[in-house]
């Protein structure tokens, strides 16, 4: 036993054909990442998610005992990878419904329509003044009676067409400038980029390739990344892509992966994962729009404050102690080379601010893309991913708060959840009989159920009286809802050939039903703190990576939102990449989400005393206190 | 002999016992350079100084025709070692009178004078507050009550101690920042740097080492690099030090250099050789005063354009053609690692502002610490240096240009002319009968004449009859002249044992007189320019490289300086370093530096049709026009 620890196995996987080598004793989900095969793992390897399911075929392994398994898969050699040590050459299968995708990169049909939605607002509330631009610049060449030097002459020119008060150079630039200038006889494209406060050459061409300008917009999710190709002369998103986050199977939530950081010494890995999706992103949309790398001249990147901590290889650890620090809100623009991001070499990176630990960028995006910091009337903002954070207020003050809601809504933590892509069911009714209609994205076959369709899920299972005010399946005379291994659960689609069935389970419905808990507690508190009532709110706006058919209605059916007339409710959609873009495109929008940054008030929930009284209230359908839901306790009231 | 081309030979150079491996055909110039030995070379290696001897005492070589070695010294095999090809293994004797002493750095005796000069201006006209600077932070750390981000609760620290709205952190500071000031419990000496209307944190350092805080100020002269040691934290010049610019293999005026840098494409090895001697200095001043180069944060240079632009690897070959464009005259402060320089990593490199192609930041310097562009009235400033630059004007506009005048008061070109250090004669009388008194630095054996010692020789030859006003030694009659191998010549010290003779000859006196009338021609193109006459000068300020006993005197006796009451001249040391000096440790001076750099108006002298007449007429001594020097008029009749 001693001698075989000590020695070399080599692991095949199937069915991709990939092998890796490693020291028997092993742990297979280690195995597995080193190979390059990315496994689901919500819990991080420790054991408890169940989701890191793979096949032995052949070769000698130890797993520890789990209840994870049915007696079914423990006889067909199913084994949580995270659970099981490799002592010999083996071959593993690993189930393709188990792999996350990461080298496959996902078209995001949202994003599509999420552009489009925050394409125009830009163009007429900012004026055009893009973070990064390029200049054709024509200067008169020196002379016996004018023999400035090329540095001061090109600065002229550019103060000729920019405001640049402060401007900056690099030694690189400097050293070819002369050359490039004269050769061009002073006619040239020059690249500034707005750091700050001050104006960076960070590049001067030859000649008049000033039209080809493009920047990358990227929402870092802790669940998805998406990224937009904007042409920067022409203020229009090119493309847009979307992928899963890879560092996934170091966590599901990110304050996993801070713990896994910080007890596996794992910064750079875990810089590198996201470097590394980013990178792919860029390498698609480029290569799809036949685009050099070198003519994406920066990078914009809003996100969670632990994702813009992992992209920048800044300390995370203190995000998750009290009192919740960040290493930076405002985190300065920095060449995009510096972390490994791989554009034009002198290319930039921005981020833009957060407020605390956990109220990130992609939060104050939003703020910016809705525009409430800027309305008299009082308005909420609700922004659904990983987690669930909050913003409340008007032009006079913004209050927000986070909830740690998970990611249920998203998919994860849904046995059939996934994410807004082809295949997922997006919307769905429940017939008088129990039978549903459902539409899938792209009209596939039915793959799984994204967001809007779990919000859909939730709502019709309640008015219809499946589930009961605590989200317990109703079973009594219910033949609607069947038991299986794991517990009860309702089909949703049936099973067909080469297809498996779509069902919710109990467990599932938990988790949902504690999200949008979690999410209202946040508004009650931010309400109540602020003395607003549900009639004071002229506005809510919803944010999320739910589908393209979203039924707002449904978010207060089930009590996520407050019930205020429908038409005050608008759905979003992405407005974290909406805001980068809008401040990619001008240094007033930058301004403004500084602004709005610095003003945001922030609430520990965690911290609070009467989040925890709110939460438990709220974990019913659609709240204990049914006052609060007159539209639905009569819509109850009329199917029964 | 084509075989022979091919094969490898080992050169020994003695007296160092320093050997290299090169190919045969190899000049032996090139072999010595590349075994680390700087023959003098004011030629840049095209045959015609002449100094570049060497003695072969073994083996085969080359040698190309020349007039420049006598009978005997063929005789002795002596060669010309641009002019020699290496043909097999060899010995070769380096007299000591033909190396420079780059290996061994030389204390320069006027450097502390001029630290002195310069160190207490500073204090009264400018307000502390230095380009480079560490402050002591002590924050309050976070709470739950304040989670303000560690990036963020630095800026407001810092900007409670000093005016800094723009501010900047690299990635690199960002990313430790967390960890340092938790551990420090947010007591940390930060260092920050002001690059160009941007405040940048350099550094975070746990504890209090504030107090440990230096900066080097270097004036990169053609012949002479000069460095001082400043700390920063109380605004003293620690020590100094200074050594040849080890380029002058390359040429002796920066011309040449860039001639060689073009043809050779050596732009690398340019940059190189500077930057060795600049960190030579650092190092010997830091190790003396036993200083961690790591608490070396900035280094700031004024020099001419042509040495800037070798520092930085700018392009320089445009700064000799017409119309004369430097690639930049307001460079931007960069890493000093950025290129090579050796203090801390993240330390910085500042050079101050410089006017044209020919005008650099070393009279920008000048301007600055003589503070004629604050005055009322006219002052003149004359740098005497490899080139002599003049300056005339004052509050209201600056005039400038600058004569090739050549080194010959620096002590180049002149056969026993020498740097103002130990052994140099830096003040000399001629008396009745012929005979010498004279000082030398040091009190030692005179080794050679110096700047101020020439001066005294060239006004007492002339008093004293013994050169006409054309400069020729006048034979008539005149015992005090005797005849050598290379024509008339003047004995200053005789020979004894040890040490060889020091004299003056016709053809020093021919550069010498060169050098003054170009740049009287100069003050006079600017006065007439500006309709100055000599009695509006309110004060001449002379710089340079001279001794310590200058006799301003003698500068209007020869015809350098106009001929004023002699209390309006003050000679003034190096300048150049006082100004970069008084930049280094004041924002204000730095603004002040950039706005005369920016006021004065440049006369190229070669374009101007009076430049040439002006020469002609200031190549006698004093002057064609003897009205101009009333003073020296009526003392030569005195002395007849």
């Amino acid at each position: 036993m001693e001698e075989s620890k000590k020695k070399e196995c080599t692991v095949h996987f199937e069915p991709s054909g990939l092998k890796v080598k490693v020291r028997s004793g092993t742990i297979l989900l280690k195995a597995a990442r080193r190979a390059g095969i990315y496994l689901s793992s919500i819990c991080g390897g420790d054991g408890y998610c169940g989701k890191c399911k793979v096949i032995i075929d052949e070769g000698h392994f130890e797993s520890r005992p789990t209840t994870l398994l049915t007696p079914d898969e423990t006889r067909e050699n199913v084994v949580l990878a995270c659970q099981t040590k490799v002592l010999s050459d083996m071959t593993v299968t690993v189930p393709k419904f188990h792999t996350l995708e990461t080298s496959q990169i996902l078209m995001d049909s949202d994003a599509h329509r999420f552009s489009e939605l925050a394409g125009e607002p830009t163009a007429g509330v900012f004026e055009y003044d893009p973070l990064v631009q390029k200049l054709c610049l024509e200067m008169t060449p020196p002379s016996v009676q004018d023999h400035t030097a090329d540095h001061e002459r090109l600065y002229f020119a550019i103060r000729e067409k920019i405001d640049a008060p402060i401007m900056q150079t690099g030694i690189r630039i400097l050293q070819k400038l002369p050359s490039v200038l004269f050769k061009a006889n002073y006619k040239v494209a020059v690249t500034i980029g707005h750091r700050g406060g001050t104006t960076e050459v960070i590049e001067v061409e030859p000649g008049r390739r000033c039209e080809t300008n493009f920047a990358v917009a990227v929402d870092l999710g802790t669940t998805t990344v998406v990224a937009h190709l904007i042409d920067l002369t022409h203020a229009t998103t090119v493309d847009t892509e979307a992928k899963y986050n890879s560092q996934i199977n170091f966590g599901e939530d990110y304050i996993r992966r801070i713990i896994y950081v910080e007890e596996n010494e794992a910064y750079d890995e875990m810089q590198n994962r996201i470097v590394h999706d980013v990178n792919d992103l860029i390498v698609t949309l480029a290569s799809r729009q036949k685009i050099d790398l070198q003519d994406i001249t920066a990078v914009i990147c809003a996100g969670n404050t632990a994702m813009i901590h992992f992209l920048l290889n800044l300390d995370p650890r203190r995000i998750r102690k009290e009192p919740y620090v960040a290493s930076a809100s405002f985190v300065p623009p920095i060449r995009a080379a510096e972390v490994g991001i791989q554009i034009d070499k002198r290319g930039l990176l921005y981020c833009l601010p957060s407020v605390a630990a956990y109220i990130g960028s992609d939060i104050v995006a939003g703020v910016l893309t809705t525009r409430i910091y800027t309305k008299k009337g009082i308005s909420l903002f609700v922004d659904i991913g990983t987690n669930g954070e909050v913003v409340l207020g008007n032009r006079d003050w913004l209050a927000c708060a986070s909830s740690s809601a998970g990611p249920a809504f998203e998919g994860s933590g849904v046995k059939h959840g996934m994410r807004a892509q082809a295949g997922a069911i997006e919307k769905l009714d429940i017939l008088g009989d129990g039978s549903t209609e459902y539409k899938t994205i792209g009209n596939k076959h039915p793959a799984g159920i994204c967001g809007s369709g779990l919000l859909d899920i939730l709502a019709e299972l309640f008015i219809n009286g499946i589930i009961d005010r605590t989200g317990r399946f109703i079973t009594d005379g219910e033949s609607r809802v069947t038991e299986a291994d794991e517990g009860k659960q309702f089909q949703i689609a049936p099973a067909d050939g080469n297809h498996h069935e779509i069902v919710i389970t109990q467990a599932d419905i938990n988790n949902l039903v504690r999200s949008k808990a979690g999410v209202f507690a946040a508004i009650r508190v931010l309400m109540e703190s602020t003395q607003t009532k549900t009639e004071d709110l002229d506005a809510i706006y919803l944010a999320g990576g739910f589908g393209n058919f979203l039924n707002v209605r449904q978010a207060v059916t089930i009590g996520m939102l407050p019930d205020v007339p429908i038409e005050k409710i608008q759905f979003m959609g992405n407005t974290s990449i909406a805001g980068a873009k809008t401040v990619l495109l001008s240094r007033k929008a930058l301004e403004a989400a500084e602004e709005i940054a610095k003003s945001m008030t922030y609430f520990d929930l965690m911290s609070h005393p009467k989040y925890m009284d709110e939460f438990i209230k709220a974990s019913f359908m659609p709240h204990t206190d049914l006052a609060l839901f007159p539209s639905v306790a009569e819509n109850i009231m009329h199917h029964a």
